[in-house]
């Protein structure tokens, strides 16, 4: 793959002369960004373009040319590979549109386009793409003309979905001094996909970040693989989060939805850092080029007490706790004072001070306290009376920050120009907010603590116990859709979840006998595939205490269904003693198209929709996966014992998460699994419905 | 007040030719911004300063000064102030630091100094502020050197209770092109406050939005009012929201904190806009000099599809509906395409349109769709190659917006000196990022739906129907602390809040004869003031269904509160009807220092501490605020009758808040009421407990 980034030669095809061609900007992008490779171009007509030979067809090129650039319309591609192949060529990047983005026709095109690459072994980039970048070689090959200053080299690499997020990040990553090394507009990822970029980059030596912009991913489990075991971060920009851009999203770069919370919950397993705009991921980047965050306690020093006192706020809501500095400390500080009218606490408003050298000596001080894990530097100058000592001083916190190995985040506050000229001169990220800096602080500082749970757990699909063999032979000849219920929940009893007692029975006459072996009070359930939420459809009688009762509901859950449902199978009712106590939860499980089965928990009943505070977690799952759901969904104070009551039991609640994981992994025909309610009870558990959908 | 803004002659206090003299910097600022008033200057030595003579006495001024700028150390300021008041001059701006946000003797000098500027009605600013710019005069008094370009002229106005935040605030605003026009730094605030800067800034022609920064509020009920009548934007930016920043907001300016949801709360009902941060701020009045957003359906035109799928997953994220494009008009774009390889849709993906003329008439024909209310427009492009063409663009979108009255908002991504230069040259806010712009646009949307919602609406303090006269009876003479039980149910009862069927008694045996008469089930509590949260100390049995549970309840009651509350002063039990259906919910009041009574709504029981979700508003309370508070804070759709249950009593749910609102407005004693749980049913509403705490 090192062909794609590092061409000796190539050879565009699509070029002219013409005003409107855009094929010779490919030519004048490589020749402006310094490209000394052998250059070659392709025509409908013979001529030249900045010094290039134009030739009219494939067949007078030399052989053994690296890689061939495609501009030309999308119908010609094939037959024009087809000839690359023929000379030789293994590599292609296709920038022409027109493929399965647009039309059925396009999708037609893709597939001769695969089986003539397949046929010669070529290997491409696209189509439908602003192809790559390398500042290392020069290699520019967007077919739009770009500024000289719009791509500065540095150690970030991004692959994207889309040509112009990649070119807004090549001028995002410049402007603020960061610098950009490769860039990779991916398209519609026929051959060559996210995947294969990402382990190439990751072994790349000149790529010490990667920025990843996606709008639909294929194979979020390879994804997760790969970031997991990745020894460069990797920040993930996810577009085409929910339904208002699934029509543009698929007309783009027919990329196709992903579940969005699936998606949040892949990426903190793995050690993806999910980023949600350019200027998180670029703040993110500021903060992961500084010195490791290894904690949570902070130091913030300000020149003015408004700025400190946004800072505490922010501080606070990015879980920061700001460190109680010592007494001696803030003495020293003090003393340092000019009107001696401020009193220094942390943050440290330093108002009083007017000399930049003592902000360093300060900066020391804290960076020096093994309790203080970072610190934020909130500095604000005028460029007529300040700018040489804050060079001064900037230089002396990047020496003091890598002294020390602690991040100092240092947020400028000053006129644009002389921003502009501090972040060029000097090799050290600026946030332009104090919010920005708490902000990236504290993505980088939960990368770290992801990175370091993550170390050394691998999470083998057979971590978990095997499930019970009657499992598969149970599913074994079922047809697709909603298992019954009775089923179901034999199912979750072979699992080992138990069940509130439950008979199934046909008539109401039987029910009336059943009911005397199960015992009062019961429910009870009509049992038809049509009925998934019975409380909507009245087939469903609670607490019911006699006979004369049961026979009574038995009648009414009947006459109700066929009043409702009139084409509702009815097979029976399911009686199953009322069970009370502890909490309502609901445990459910999921396939995600790209990231494959997932598990889902929350407080169940109504409230479940009412105040969704769910977690995801994708299989398979840690037992410390399962805990960390049950604190995310809100359910450890409660479990905890909650206003005097007692606690309730959490192991047996991780126990059955990690079933119903297992459960999925090994049987993909199960599409969907709830089980609402599962009753969480101060000893054990209790599933009181479930449903259960196979494919 | 005038004076302060434009005065025609001023001195300054504190002033030496001495290198470390920052008073001389105020006499340096007033002439680089162009000052053409009198200058005088006071100091311990006589001498000379940018040709400013220096006095060493006040008695050697003329009489007639405007006004009197104070840079002198803390202690002098009474004695000096004294002076100035001899020599007739009437208004201030004392800068020097050292009053009470740093010690107590500070404090004392605030009291001094009030009684000095009392004696001779002296108003004055601050003290402890870096005091006023005034860019109509070149009034620059504060006491840092300036910039030349740290503040141009515009049409907002900062009122800053932080010095460093109004010059943040100067740069931010005169780099986006949107400029200043009065910038006032507030301090301490111990005589003119925020009110008094707003009024004049309300009425002041040079002023068409306020910025108002603070930490602290003390008149909140002044503020809404000024708010409510305003016919200006004004923007609430309030640090010290946590308490992180308590210490440091304390020693910053004094202030005090607020209760943050009570400040949210009186900025929504009286169209206050509250922003997070700076960078909200300034996007936020970029979007409200646009021409007003005066509906939801927003159409987006980009250059790529990936910011497209951006801006779409942006709009649905701000509540902005994408409109769905009329077929021939789409139809009418893609003959326009190059390629034709891209299918038009909301957003618009003009990737295959070159010709920026283009862009303009889309824009033209989006803004003459009745069914759109703005527009986003996401622009991308290289310095070198569309320059010109995009300044065209851009006058003809700023005279399309004008004329069809409708917002469009640009986004520009480029080059960052490209992006300085088009600030500069082109009088129209530009966003920096797509979430930067439609997070403005949506809070523009808000504002004006709230403006319109609060036109006629004058919220009188009788606006409800007043109280039962039985209810200042039962408080009149009680002591402060918590209602005795009974009492905060009888009240409940006199303000038309029915509750469960209860009596109260003083031993087990009264228990036994009085549940006779109220019926089983029943619950029964301990009443005693020391037992607030009942359920966490056991001073409460529920489902009581016979007289020897009674006696066993009672006497288990007493035991458990005597073992863990033994200085519990027990005066009987209360016996309730149990009551069950319905929702459960917390209905409640407080008392904010700024604000006054403040009425919170929500989910009750233990729901409503675990998974918070509760809305508060500042009273009196019209319908609409009651309205809006059931919908905020989720119950609506448990109200509406959720999967199949019967709807729940709306009406009576918010007679009950406007009921409690009145009550606080009336009863200026009760310092807080809990109604937990009130039980909202199909018919009616139902208080099961209350806890009403005076002052």
């Amino acid at each position: 793959m090192r062909a794609i980034f590092y061409p000796e030669s190539l050879v565009v095809l699509g070029v002219s002369a013409k005003p409107e061609n855009m094929g010779k900007n490919i030519i004048a992008n490589l020749q402006q960004f310094g490209y000394r490779g052998k250059i070659y171009a392709i025509g409908r007509e013979r001529g030249e373009v900045f010094g290039v030979q134009i030739y009219s067809a494939v067949e007078e090129l030399p052989q053994g040319i690296d890689l061939a650039v495609f501009l030309t319309p999308a119908p010609l591609v094939p037959e024009l590979l087809d000839r690359c192949g023929r000379k030789g060529i293994k590599w292609a990047v296709i920038e022409s549109a027109g493929f399965s983005e647009f039309s059925e026709e396009g999708r037609a095109l893709e597939d001769r386009l695969l089986e003539v690459a397949r046929r010669w072994e070529i290997r491409f980039v696209g189509p439908n793409c602003l192809s790559i970048i390398n500042l290392e070689n020069g290699l520019a090959l967007p077919f739009v003309l770009l500024s000289p200053t719009a791509a500065r080299p540095g150690k970030i690499s991004v692959v994207s979905q889309s040509g112009g997020v990649a070119l807004t990040y090549a001028n995002l990553l410049s402007v603020s001094g960061l610098g950009v090394n490769k860039i990779v507009s991916i398209g519609n990822k026929l051959d060559l996909d996210e995947i294969d970029y990402l382990e190439y980059l990751l072994a790349d030596p000149g790529t010490e970040l990667i920025i990843l912009y996606l709008e639909g991913i294929e194979d979020g489990r390879r994804l997760m693989e790969l970031a997991r075991t990745a020894r460069k971060p990797i920040l993930l920009h996810k577009a085409h989060r929910g339904t208002a851009s699934s029509a543009i999203a698929r007309s783009h770069t027919a990329a196709l939805a992903n579940d969005d919370r699936v998606v949040s919950a892949a990426a903190l397993q793995s050690g993806l850092i999910r980023v949600p705009d350019f200027r998180a991921a670029v703040n993110c980047a500021k903060a992961l080029f500084l010195p490791p965050v290894r904690g949570n306690r902070l130091a913030v020093i300000a020149r003015t007490g408004g700025h400190a006192v946004i800072a505490a706020d922010g501080a606070e809501a990015t879980g920061f706790e700001l460190y109680r500095f010592p007494q001696a400390f803030l003495s020293k500080v003090q003393g340092l004072f000019r009107a001696k009218v401020i009193k220094p606490t942390n943050p440290l408003d330093l108002g009083d001070l007017f000399d930049l050298r003592l902000y360093a000596w300060i900066t020391e001080e804290c960076l020096r306290m093994a309790e203080v894990d970072a610190v934020l530097l909130v500095h604000t100058y005028a460029a007529n009376t300040e700018a040489r000592e804050t060079r001064e001083l900037v230089t002396r916190v990047k020496a003091l920050s890598h002294r020390y190995g602690k991040p100092v985040a240092l947020t400028v506050l000053t006129e644009r120009e002389e921003l502009a000229r501090l972040e060029q001169e000097l090799d050290w990220p600026f946030f332009l907010g104090i919010e920005d800096a708490l902000g990236a602080l504290a993505a980088a500082r939960d990368y770290y603590l992801r990175r370091r749970s993550l170390e050394g757990v691998r999470v083998p699909t057979g971590a978990n116990p095997r499930t019970d063999g009657r499992i598969s032979e149970l599913l074994r000849n079922r047809a697709g859709g909603a298992l019954p219920l009775d089923e179901s929940l034999t199912l979750l009893e072979l699992l080992g979840i138990p069940t509130a007692p439950w008979v199934k029975v046909r008539t109401a006459r039987e029910a009336l006998q059943a009911a005397e072996h199960l015992g009062y009070p019961l429910a009870a359930k009509v049992i038809s595939p049509e009925l998934l939420h019975k409380t909507e459809f009245g087939g469903l009688a609670l607490d019911i205490t006699d006979g004369s009762q049961l026979a009574q509901a038995c009648e009414a859950l009947l006459a109700g269904v066929r009043q409702r449902l009139p084409q509702a199978r009815i097979e029976g009712f399911l009686l199953q003693r009322m069970a009370s106590g502890g909490e309502e939860l609901i445990l459910g499980g999921r396939r995600e198209r790209a990231f494959g089965p997932a598990v889902l928990l929350g407080l169940g009943g109504i409230y479940a929709e009412l105040l969704a505070k769910t977690a995801v977690r994708v299989t398979p799952l840690t037992r410390a996966d399962a805990e960390q759901m049950i604190a995310e969904s809100g359910l450890d104070r409660l479990i905890a014992g909650f206003r005097g009551r007692r606690p309730l039991d959490k192991e047996s609640l991780v126990e059955a998460i990690l079933k119903v994981s297992q459960l999925l992994i090994e049987q993909p025909r199960i599409a969907e699994l709830d089980i609402n309610p599962l009753l969480l009870r101060e000893e054990g558990i209790l599933a009181l419905d479930a449903r259960i959908l196979l494919a």
